[in-house]
């Protein structure tokens, strides 16, 4: 459980909210410490439900499928978990012997017989409806998440539990999730070095005639090996890797001069790192070096704002100031970061935007960057990934900003 | 474009809805034959928006941001395209010489001066409103994929334009695309080919020792490798490898005698490809050859039923009868598989289940499998993709489908 029980009673006795219901995987993820499992692949409700009281000390319940529950050593310590049937069946051979006849060796490890297509929504909604009534929650105000239940959902879902009101509770599940738990910057922080790993092998493989996809290949790898070494296991990745001078050419190869950006992040138990960094084959351009030292300057100036009680907004105005006054005076940015966590996407909210009046609290996690595209002359970026602190911030990053030259 | 414009219409028409608003990133490429770009990476409506008026000389609009619009080749060359303003700013420094000054240099190449967080979703919809108006579709019946469109946005989408009825069009939608467009095929042929390319590795890779992220590092570099040399590019990947008697056991490692299944997929432009392979090093159990025979025959027997006009129901009852007749009589399984496509999971709706009435027809891509998962035995699965013909179906795959023995 990544989720702090006592932040959220106190959220939800501010918004009136008796109880959440969390449809979406990354919310589960995020209630209940656990992955959502393969009935959540479809991104629709009821795939992994999460219901977490006000009361702090109300256990939370996952209704998650049975499947999920016999295939995950994780899942079967959940507190207090409901199942429904799955499509796929399983079977126990454990004190099978090898000379057993085929017929008389299969004994289903569950109890249903027949299996549904995928899952039944409305057999899931009745475990909610049940969780609900066990939990003296029937009429209440349940706050859902609203900017991922899918509209057809939630007709399906007031069809079935038409006594129940459900509110959206958007904004008051992603200030919840504003500050991560240790645990949850452990996987931030464990993401971050992977990446690393990755970036360093990257930076070795930039050599005349290698493509961004050989590059991305080369980082992969990178975190591959590190990942394995460290018994992390098998993460996932994403990547944004340009090279040369137009950012938007998959095709284009090393040549001297040529920029490379690499923006890239790994993902560990859910939790989606971001970080970059630029490198030049051989010499910059007088440009691009200008430009680059410009990002760096206003980069360490932004950087060293980032502590508790300072307004994002500030961090933006302060960092767009700096570019423009080292030099790019017209250049604009909709947001220098934003959080990171068990987001759907990379980036999550809050943004460190223009309109931004949310202050920094120790425990939160942010990428901050200065990126800057041009075609003609190439992506160049640099971004942290920062732990904020009692007294200022931790960089996770250890590599060097600079714009690195290869070769 | 990978949609037919006439199945469109025909569709459209049946069902009374005089165009379709498609929000999804998956339904945005699908309509488009393009990505949905970086705003889209929220799953929130807005992030890219695809028109399709019923009338099939109408052209499709799309809805993309400025930035989307300035990286992508792709994009610029949509019919109809309306752009609104994504957080990151970009400049063209190609005609810029390198002796330039930094704050003459930097020129916008966009007309946005001040850019939002993320994006403004009202202003996105109003352009959407424009192009309902221009097309004459004002307090039209529009469908939507309601399964995707999150609850909150459509709040937004109603109040923001009131005179417009949004109707829930997931069924025909997904009718629409259960017939796949050559190109499609060829997307989920080349991901096919490339899934195979790193199940070749995959099997040269099976040793004692080695684990199942060990496995899918050697999956995974076997894809990469083939893709760069067939100039496929990166591509993205998933795996479900299991090593030995504990299907759910991540840190198993190859003994003599040990399975290895491994259920895996490519994603090329959006299309996202799905077959299995079971492995063993050396020799294996009595029950494990007997079970997976079982398996293969049943697979045979549901192969040779796929063509024009079958039902997916009776598919699934004859391999489910199979299965249980060649020796596992009490096997139970929800389905045999499914459509493959551009899906956000890995398995597309329809499924290969008890319940389907959907009937099969030339186009159609279809994943068939017949999986077994124990605790004490493994896991064991054969999975095809099968593209149903006039005269009945073309199997993607080309590796051999038997428990194939490494070392």
């Amino acid at each position: 459980m990544y989720l702090n029980r006592t932040r959220a009673e106190q959220l939800m006795t501010a918004a009136g909210v008796e109880a959440l219901v969390l449809f979406s995987p990354e919310n589960f993820r995020y209630a209940t410490g656990t992955p959502a499992g393969a009935a959540a692949m479809w991104r629709r409700a009821g795939g992994a439900i999460a219901v977490v009281p006000a009361s702090a000390d109300a256990p939370i319940a996952s209704i998650i499928s049975d499947f999920q529950l016999e295939s995950s050593e994780q899942s079967r310590r959940l507190e207090d978990v409901r199942t429904f049937p799955a499509w796929v069946d399983m079977a126990d051979y454990r004190d099978i012997p090898d000379d057993a006849g085929l017929a008389e060796s299969f004994q289903s490890s569950t109890s249903a017989l027949v299996r549904p297509a995928t899952f039944d929504r409305n057999r899931v909604f009745d475990l909610l409806d049940d969780v609900l009534r066990e939990r003296g929650l029937q009429a209440s105000n349940i706050g859902a998440d609203f900017d991922f239940l899918p509209a057809r959902d939630l007709a399906s879902l007031s069809a079935r539990l038409p006594n129940q009101r459900f509110v959206d509770a958007t904004d008051l599940i992603r200030r919840l999730r504003l500050v991560k738990s240790p645990a949850e910057t452990a996987n931030l922080r464990s993401a971050c070095r992977l990446a690393e790993a990755g970036l360093k092998n990257l930076s070795e493989n930039i050599a005349a005639g290698h493509s961004s996809t050989d590059l991305s290949s080369a980082w992969r790898s990178g975190v591959d090996t590190t990942a394995r070494s460290t018994g992390v296991g098998a993460v996932d990745t994403w990547d944004y890797i340009s090279v040369g001078v137009d950012p938007w050419d998959g095709n284009a190869k090393v040549v001297p001069g040529s920029v490379v950006k690499a923006d890239v992040g790994c993902i560990v138990s859910g939790y989606c790192s971001d970080s970059a960094r630029t490198y030049v084959f051989g010499e910059p351009s007088r440009l691009a070096a200008g430009i680059f030292s410009c990002l760096e300057q206003a980069f360490m100036d932004g950087l060293g704002m980032f502590r508790p009680g300072v307004m994002l907004r500030d961090i933006h105005a302060a960092t767009l100031a700096s570019i423009q006054r080292y030099g790019l005076k017209s250049y604009s940015r909709g947001h220098f970061g934003h959080s990171v966590g068990a987001a759907v996407g990379i980036e999550e909210w809050p943004f460190i935007s223009a309109d931004s009046e949310i202050v920094l609290e120790p425990g939160m996690v942010m990428a901050f960057e200065t990126p800057f595209y041009a075609n003609g002359l190439g992506a160049l970026m640099i971004e942290d990934q920062l732990l904020i602190t009692e007294s200022g911030c931790e960089v996770m990053n250890t590599l060097p900003r600079g714009l690195t030259r290869m070769s």
